[in-house]
């Protein structure tokens, strides 16, 4: 369902191929909404994302930022000290990334009361 | 960082045993955003869906779609008739949830350009 108009390329992320499926599939990731919400804050070292985004893994984090760090939405400050560090903050593009993001972090938190009574309802009937 | 205020027990999905959690890793998926973008249209049969979310699988549909519905999201009708009518729809707790998600699938629509130079440059680099 591409659409032309104008000259321009519509993109659509139901269309199977379209290249916008490729990036919701990355953002529509508890993980990258989580590291994300963690970010808008502020630059933030690594350790300090691991403590806030609690029970994610050092394996996960790594890769879940090196994926933002290639899409253009996380950049990375690494200096030369003894330890290193290493700084992650939000790219202007990731920034615009955050509120949908955080939009959808909301909901959830918003919501749970009514999701968990709806389980319960669910689950008693089968 | 579970937070009492004012007797009012809040959510926080980055807390690892808040139960908001549970409901943002459903929500942030990429099949779950693309059948609830999908459902925004109104009621449809389950032959509706499957064509207008390219590429998803009868079986990670029928899975997608029963989670939603038992997390109060998604309502099932199902019609005595031969061959059997299956319907689905947004309940107005499901479409609360189609405005962030909508706005997910819209960023990666609006900004997948962006992210893919940001990928050929990370890449050229590496």
């Amino acid at each position: 369902m591409t659409q032309q108009l104008d000259s321009d390329v519509h993109f659509n992320v139901l269309t199977e191929t379209c290249p916008s499926r490729t990036s919701l599939a990355r953002i529509a990731n508890k993980w990258t909404a989580m590291v994300v919400i963690a970010l808008g804050t502020g630059r933030m070292r690594f350790g300090d994302v691991h403590t806030t985004v609690q029970g994610i893994s050092a394996k996960v984090l790594t890769g879940t930022l090196r994926d933002l760090e290639r899409d253009g939405l996380v950049a990375r400050y690494a200096y030369p000290e003894i330890p290193p560090r290493v700084e992650y903050e939000l790219t202007p593009l990731g920034r615009t990334l955050h509120t949908p993001l955080r939009a959808l972090g909301s909901w959830a938190e918003e919501h749970i009361p009514e999701v968990l009574a709806a389980r319960e309802t669910y689950d008693a009937l089968r």
